[in-house]
């Protein structure tokens, strides 16, 4: 164990990769690793980058990295797809776009796929945000697919978050409205070579008013800036890393920084607490109420009483 | 509280809004009301409707409440909006459009948001298909927004999933292929008077060929259909009833129909049992821990682990 914490805090990628399974596969391994590398992390940048399906942002995020590189940054990514069954650092098929910078020591990008429970995700996603942190990258990106409470969850383990828009979808703004649109500290419209972009753009521009009246903003003493990018064709991407770069100095400048990074070890702490508490209630007896339950022949808040009352009954019970 | 249950029993619309709220609210309320109601329960067809943003979804489900009223039968209609803040029963603005059925007393229509908490979302729909099951409906439509985490849990509350698509919309297929191909049970291409129809619906045939071949289909028994619909003009809602209905009589005709029931019951006793957990361990020490993590002092494995002492020394923790 000691030598895979020490390779991630050298940077060794097989190291960090190794991580990275044992903390989404909940290797006890894991949490030792992470009392570890702890120290050695809250340096790293973590920008999160979501929208609706179809608005390019896995490009969008390849565009990002190669300007990011060519400032000499270290730059790890991390795909969040929750609609994916495959998890602990595979990369997916449609990660192959990608590989152009596969080959880059300088890049490290893994693919989480569904934990097959709520808020597992988010729990895996920080785990590797650590990780990447602790071996020296300067800016984690964190990429989703969807518009869902993962996605939402994701973006407020970020200290930036990039909202992705496209022309000529027309719910889009809709499915942005909320949630989403608080925490977006930055808009691009991708695509915006296409039909339908100046539309798009008065949209973001009134949603953008909208929010400044109503201060709902996550980052109040930040102006938004809404950019345009063709990510195929690598537009837009200088303006959008110096809008990371912006927002980062920002924060900075009030302290917001560290209380963003703060707020994650908290969300944290309380997803690995749940966790825990019920994979303990879960024992042989705990097995047969959920039998019961799943029998309907008692209601599950009755279920849930005498799962309790089990636990209360057992203190011996690791 | 008793006359709240009474009236749900007795499917007084004001009874069953109050009641949703409860449990919304997690008022202790809505647990003896769960208890209450439980044995009238199991009844109704839970059928989840889901899709990318922009399919038409909420168009597609005014037109299946059209087609279900027209039977006699009594529907009831949870739209879900994981990015929507608005919760506990408020009818959302996009929801002026089913507005029509207002007036109609066979028709029963609330909105769920976000609970701010990983899974809160899908125990609360999940607590109000009992209530919407216990009132008399005899159809519940579960509407989800976007394709995250949020709608694979809930598409797997319902006995019955409709995926909808719609032309033209790149990624659409591949927001579809994990998690929530594997639970369709009928599949819809709306808009179908758009171009690109053709070219969809071979993809979806393609698609559902492979999950054949990959035998991955949630319900090994059932040939999914793949249907089409121009929700706005009313077009399909007839074959998508009748594709409702014959699932039901083949998940019936092998004790599907009570197994998935079942399984719904043991996940919300589960998400019960999660949230009242956390309630526990969150005390004023329970607080402090969460400070030392929060300003990043300890790392959050260390700050579960503490927590987790806390609740082992404290029997009488209530």
């Amino acid at each position: 164990m000691n030598d895979i914490a020490q390779g991630v805090l050298d940077g060794v990628v097989a190291a960090g990769a190794r991580a990275i399974r044992w903390l989404d596969d909940r290797d006890p391994r894991g949490a030792d690793l992470v009392r570890r590398i702890f120290p050695a992390t809250g340096r790293a940048q973590i920008v999160g980058v979501t929208g609706p399906p179809g608005a390019g942002k896995s490009t969008l995020t390849d565009m990002l990295v190669t300007e990011l590189r060519s400032r000499d940054l270290r730059v790890g990514v991390i795909a969040v797809d929750p609609s994916s069954p495959f998890t602990g650092g595979a990369i997916l098929g449609d990660r192959v776009r990608m590989a152009r910078h596969a080959l880059d020591p300088g890049v490290f990008i893994r693919s989480l796929g569904t934990r097959g429970q709520a808020g597992g995700l988010s729990r895996s996603t920080h785990d590797a945000c650590l990780v990447l942190d602790a071996m020296g990258y300067d800016i984690v990106i964190v990429e989703t697919v969807g518009v869902g409470q993962d996605e939402i969850d994701v973006v407020n383990l970020a200290h930036t978050t990039i909202i992705v828009g496209v022309p000529g979808l027309g719910d889009e703004v809709q499915a942005v409205k909320a949630g989403l649109m608080e925490a977006g500290e930055i808009f691009v419209i991708n695509k915006a070579d296409r039909d339908g972009y100046q539309a798009t753009q008065r949209q973001y521009e009134l949603m953008l008013h909208l929010r400044e009246q109503a201060a709902v903003a996550r980052d109040a003493g930040w102006s938004a800036p809404l950019l345009r990018a063709v990510a195929t064709s690598g537009e837009g991407g200088k303006a959008i890393a110096d809008a990371i770069f912006a927002h980062r100095a920002a924060l900075e400048a009030r302290d917001g920084f560290a209380r963003r990074s703060g707020l994650r070890e908290r969300e944290q702490t309380l997803a690995i607490l749940r966790e825990r508490l019920i994979a303990r209630a879960l024992g042989a007896q705990g097995q047969a109420v959920l039998a019961e339950a799943e029998a309907r022949r008692i209601d599950p808040y009755t279920a849930a009483g005498k799962l309790l009352a089990q636990i209360d009954g057992k203190d011996d019970l690791a």
